[in-house]
Formats: structure tokens, sequence, C-alpha cells
């Protein structure tokens, strides 16, 4: 069984990373190989002690080479669900595997964008944030794909390989997926709609009509980077939308923390790298006083 | 008035200084000019985020150099005391000189020597902290002097323009400092001794004997780079020697915040540079919040 296993691989995650490792623990890292698109589209960081108003693609690079010389590697697959059991974790990801730590470190980031009106309503009754989970469901059918990252294109993909025909509304500039039943609508989306099901996608109405735009379809697909901690982790005490720690990063589930933005304001890089060290500590200490 | 003042310039106080200057906050950084022993007598720093392998020497420089491009200037007189008023801190310096600010971020580091027997017992009577408060007392007099740093040699210099007798006892690799009246002795200072005042430092003995060997003296100045926060703030919560924060790095002080190894383990680069970022950004909201 592992020590610990850190869910996200931005600044937060990276830190804990480090310092495991440094610490000689066990560990596996789920991220992004571009390890974070906040860090990655970031113009300059000015303040983050030790380099001089970097750039956020100088900083990756700095980082990956850094993870690299450490001999980490980022596991991609994506974690669906983590779960306390008496005296540790099982992680599952969307590909079917199952890890096994004594401690998790959730480095989950913070989404930006606010979930639209419908969204949390609907969830499991058509809409899904797991193309590769419920991409099967829709086979044959036709389904609205809202996409906020292009490190996600991978998974309409996936989508594109089941659906009729895909709608997809790409919320980031540069998108470039195409495919034969995939259309683009670059209008932003504001509301899902249904009765017992979601069936219909509805777009904000432009400034000259008031008429909504309605489009119906079979399901809606939320495609984004970051996961609601409570969303992944049952049990979890969360305010606001972050995960309640202390000093020591514990959340509320024994041999669980958090570190990073999932933690709350500020959402700062060098905060994040602060707490993952912290955590990583909490997690040393952990496993010393919980020897079998 | 100031927006904050900063008291320490190891990587807390640093941070706070590039967040405060990014948040177009005034302040005063105090600390030293080569920013802290700590960081520069590192060999190697292996789990700071983005700089892969770094030795302290060239992280102290990339440190100076972000300051200077940040237009930050450290003021190098040295923090005596620290006191909360209504709805404003007084900072006083050993040269006698006082700065007022809205908020004061204590990044003081922590002293990683113990005070020996007698220290404490003794202070204001016969011990002393601070050459350029006290020496002036110990004009004619014989007095001992241990000194833990090679950046604090200018302070014997201080003293011994006043005493008569200076016994130096350098607990630090590569002492240099001479003058006609200085004699040095490399034992290991263990206790302080008197009656009403202190008047011998005590050395331990060497192996084969037992009998301690006693150094009488009129006073006995314990020359340290870090300074106790209790002793600095008067009213200020600590426990075990640390700083208590929350989560915002507020202590029980309004307006009084602390970042860094001063408020408890784990002593790492990256959990001060984090604590540092948090706190500015405390500070600001602050000023925000009781604005004139």
């Amino acid at each position: 069984m592992l020590d610990c296993i850190i869910v996200g691989s931005g600044l937060a995650g990276i830190s804990a990373a480090l310092t495991l490792q440094a610490n000689g623990k066990t560990f596996e890292l789920f991220g992004s190989s571009e390890l974070s698109s906040k860090i990655y589209r970031a113009e300059k960081i000015h303040n983050y002690p030790g380099l001089s108003d970097i750039s956020g693609e100088a900083f990756c690079n700095a980082l990956k080479a850094q993870l690299a010389e450490a001999k980490i590697s980022i596991n991609t697959q994506k974690v669906a669900g983590v779960y306390a059991l008496k005296d540790k974790f099982t992680v599952m990801t969307q590909e079917g595997n199952t890890f096994e730590g004594k401690t998790v470190i959730l480095a989950l980031g913070v989404e930006t964008i606010k979930p639209i009106q419908g969204e949390t309503e609907f969830l499991g009754r058509g809409v899904s944030y797991c193309a590769t989970c419920d991409g099967f469901l829709y086979k044959g059918k036709t389904i609205a794909v809202v996409c906020t990252s292009k490190a996600l294109e991978h998974e309409i993909a996936h989508l594109a390989g089941f659906a009729e025909k895909v709608y997809l509304i790409p919320m980031y500039k540069g998108e470039s997926f195409q495919a034969p039943n995939v259309e683009k609508i670059m209008k932003m989306p504001v509301k899902i709609d249904g009765e017992r099901k979601a069936n219909k996608l509805v777009f904000a109405a432009p400034p000259s009509e008031n008429i909504p735009q309605e489009l119906p379809v079979d399901g809606v697909f939320m495609l984004k980077e970051s996961i609601s901690p409570a969303a992944l982790v049952a049990g979890l005490e969360t305010k606001d939308g972050h995960v309640v720690v202390d000093r020591g990063m514990n959340t509320n589930l024994k041999g669980c923390f958090a570190a990073g933005d999932c933690t709350g304001r500020p959402y700062q890089y060098t905060k994040a790298a602060g707490e993952g060290n912290v955590a990583a500590y909490s997690v040393t200490a952990y496993c010393a006083a919980n020897k079998e």
C-alpha cells in the first residue's frame, strides 16, 4: 500500500510530491501531463519568491524538469472517486483502476467557472461530468458538450465515438477539435432545463432580443478540469465550496489532507506550494504514528 | 502611516513584501542585508517548487535580485520592540527610531539555539540581548559575549568600545573578530549564575574532569539573530515558543499577523513563503476593511 495518493498536479500537489519524495514516502501523483493549465496560461507571475517575473509557461517547464530530476512521474488517469475506509483510502479512476493509500492529499484546485443553472440539479439525470464513465449511455443520441479547457478535447473525441450528434460549446480560446458529427456553437450556455431528465441547453439571448435560445438534447456533458471536492470524496466537510482544513492541512476525515486553492483564498501559487509542503509533513507524521 | 511593518527578511518576510508590493501597499521591511543566514548557509534545497536542487547561496542571490527588481529595500535597523496601540502599531529600533504601521507581520524565524540555564532568569539583571541598548551600562566593566552568528560581529565591536574587557564565546564557524581588549574562549557555555545579578558564566567541564569552569563577569550579552516573539511584542499569544495563528495568519492581536518558522513546524522554506503570502493578503483585506 502506498503512503499517500496525491490528487492534483498544480503547485500544491507538486510541492507535496517533492517533499514526500525527500522524506522517503511512497506515493502516486494524479494530474495532467501539462501540470496545470492555470499556471501554463499565466502571463507573468510577480510574487513567487525566487523566480522574478516568470511566465507561466517557463514556470511550468521548470516544475516539469524538477519533477523529472526527482524521478516523480504523473499518473494522467482521471480520479473519479476517493473512498475513506477504516484505515486506508481507495481511489478509483475513470479508467476503472483502483489505488490504495494510507493517506490522501486533495490538491484539486478550484473551478473558476461557476455551475450554470440546472447543472447541479440534473447531475446524474442527463447531466454528466465524466465522458469515460457515462459516454456509452448516449450511443446514437444527441448531446451537448460544454468544454472548459483544450486539455479536455480528447474527452470530446471519446463522446463523439458514441453519440450520433455532438453540439460542442467550447469555453476556451484556441479550440481546434473537429469530427464529422461534431457541430460547434459559439454561444454562452446559461441554463440546463428539462422535466424528470435534462432535455435542453439554453443559451444567453443576444442583447437585441429577449428570447433565450434553446437546444434540444438527450444529455449534457460539462467537461471541467477541477472537480468539486464534495462530489469526489464522500463525507468531506466543505464550506462555501472549499475544503475545511486546520493549520496542519487535516480535513475532517482522518488521514485525508487538502492543500492549495481547494482550501480557500487567496488563490495564489506561493500559498498553494506552502500548503502542499505542510500537508506532506503531516502525511509523514501520520505514517510514523500509524505504523502497522 | 505605513500599511504594514514586516519584521524579518527570511522567506516569510520576503514573500509578504513581494505580495504587498504587488498589491500596492506601503510597508517597511526590517531584516538583514544578507536576508537570512539560515538560507545562505543551506547546502542544497531539494523541495522548493520551481528551483531544482538550488544552493542556499544561489537562492539568496535570486531573492536579492528579485527584491531589487521589485524596488524593495531592507531596513537593517534592529527591531527592539513592537507596541500594539489602539488602531496602529509602533515599532522601535535599537538605533532609537520609531515607525508606525496600520498592521505588522512578524516573520521572526526561530531561534534554534535554546536558552542556557539562567539566561531567561537573569534577563535584565546582568543578561542582555541588545548590545546597542545596554552596552553603555558596562563602561569600564568585564563582560562575556556569547555570539551565535558572524552577522552579529559588529555588535561585539560596539560592546568592546564600552567594556574594559570582553570575553568572546563564538558559537559559529569562521569567526574573525579581533580587538585588543577581546579574548576568545572556545568553550561551551551551559549556565549563567549569580545572586541578585548575574555574575558568572559557567562552561561545560571537559569529559576528563567533573568540575565546571566558571568565568567571573559583570554581565553577559547573548547575541542572537532571532528574537523571541513574546519578548518582542507585549501581549502576543505564544505556545511552546511559537506564535499562535489561525489560517489567515492572524495572531491574537488585531492587525498583527505572523508567518514562517515563528508560527511553528515544519521549519520549511516553502511553508514560510506560503504563510508570508497569506499574511500579505490578510493585511490587504484588513487595510480595505479599516479605511479611515
